[in-house]
């Protein structure tokens, strides 16, 4: 039995291959779960619920713990680690899927263990039957708050288990794609919206270079993305602006529409950074008082 | 000869058609100029440097009256007014033409009569050369602020003419699309940057429903557009950005970033009015007090 982090995240731990305008890496360490608990850990204690395979290297697993990250709940099982091969063009707003191997993925069956529940929960974009299991598991007195993330692929061939866990969430990040996709809705105010609806209290979009747009009951928040001359490499730009969201909101111990707006502003930061090197490269060089700075620089940019 | 006004705008007014997916109108009355001058009209006495045929209707001319438009430079030549055609699909953002019919545009000759030249002048998306010509007229010592836009036509086919008048302008409005036409440059903060280096101090890229981005050695600005759940039409919308842009500056008398940034805040409010009904509607419906209102909200919208 671990102690229990205020904050877990199940999603994946993988093994990237990637070739973006500004070169090609045979072998980066990715995943949404890495991403997402690498930006967490600069505002929270946080848990990463996850499987690799017998192949993961140590490196990879030391570069989460220099961050004091939980990985009593990183399960390793025989085989390969989840591995995704993708390419950025000229546009480095989407990513083209060049191959994806489940390999363990296939068998993860995530079971969390902790004495004491976590209160902040982030399912990040898995089968949505997979997110529901866990959604099960950390039901309780102890949750506070749980966001989930999800993709077109889902939405397309599970729509109805996609819907089963809005019904549950506090909170979804998407793209505007996805929310389009999802709504039938073309103005992203009107799906947003319509995503409220089916549950979700926060409904952020991710408008990528565009920033993005919050949807709650309490009201509306717009916020730019900060600019960057060089994007890089976009991978885990959402995961973990997601990470910077929910690692903020940890530390709060509470949400409200002040304290998510404050939480999307970090986010933006932290994707700001993570874009700007392959893989974590960028991340592992910053320290929180950087967020501080940029956030600074991006509010004076932003201000009449 | 007639009393100056301290804004003039050149470009078309026209009699448009077109189709969205709320509805069609054979007949709307459009053009850069028309929807400029409107827009600015709230800000700052403006006059239409533009030409129509003889089928231009008296109830058009009176709308631009109403507002204390100055037409003493609104031509009438034999023939009929330029025409456009065009749609909108489900994505607002990007219209479809359908149809040009230049009519008496072939023959506008733009000729400045105004005895003390205007201070601020906007040149609307029309031939560069006819641009540069008016730039040769109204330069002098009068002269305070010249800004342009342009489109993906002139950029293709005289991209030697648009570096001309880019070369003489303080501001350029551009959308996203032809910035990243012009410079070859996906990143909009190095279009942005490589535009500046070809003359304008302002460098104004228009995102649509993405809001709006301020490029200037003084610093960049970035503004989210209003959210707006029904979009209906969004023709005239980044003419009456510009004109409420340039109306606000030409009020201020000067130019700097403190300025232009309010001045961008303005335009945005008052395009987001334009998009909620056909042609000039909208615009036709608020007062001045109006867009105080909305920017108020707006304001609040991307306040952390």
């Amino acid at each position: 039995m671990a102690k229990p982090p205020y904050l877990i995240v199940i999603g994946t731990v993988a093994i990237d291959e990637l070739s973006t305008p500004f070169g090609v890496r045979q072998t980066v360490f990715g995943g949404s779960a890495s991403f997402f608990s690498y930006a967490a850990s600069f505002f929270s204690k946080v848990g990463v619920v996850a499987v690799v395979g017998e192949d993961f290297p140590d490196e990879y697993r030391k570069v989460l713990e220099e961050r004091g990250i939980d990985l009593t709940h990183l399960e390793v099982l025989p085989g390969k680690t989840f591995h995704w091969k993708g390419k950025y063009e000229a546009d480095m707003n989407s990513a083209i899927t060049l191959q994806t191997d489940l390999n363990v993925l296939l068998d993860f069956k995530p079971r969390i263990r902790y004495e004491k529940m976590p209160e902040f929960v982030f399912l990040a974009n898995v089968d949505p039957e997979l997110q529901l299991s866990v959604l099960d598991q950390v039901h309780g007195s102890a949750l506070k708050f749980v966001a989930c993330d999800t993709m077109n692929f889902w939405i397309q061939n599970k729509r109805d288990f996609v819907l089963k866990v809005l019904g549950r969430v506090h909170a979804v990040f998407m793209n505007d794609g996805e929310a389009r996709q999802l709504t039938g809705e073309v103005n992203l105010i009107k799906a947003s919206q319509q995503i409220h609806n089916m549950g979700p209290e926060y409904v952020i979009i991710k408008k990528g270079e565009h920033g993005a747009l919050l949807y709650s009951h309490e009201g509306v928040f717009i916020y730019p993305a900060y600019p960057i001359d060089s994007v890089y490499d976009p991978t885990g730009a959402g995961d973990s602006f997601a990470g910077g969201v929910m690692g903020y909101l940890a530390s709060a111990r509470k949400v409200n529409l002040k304290i998510m707006k404050s939480a999307i502003a970090y986010g933006t930061v932290v994707a700001s950074f993570t874009v700007e090197k392959f893989g974590l490269g960028r991340l592992r060089e910053v320290k929180r008082q950087d967020f501080d700075k940029r956030l600074e620089v991006l509010k004076k940019i932003c201000k009449i």
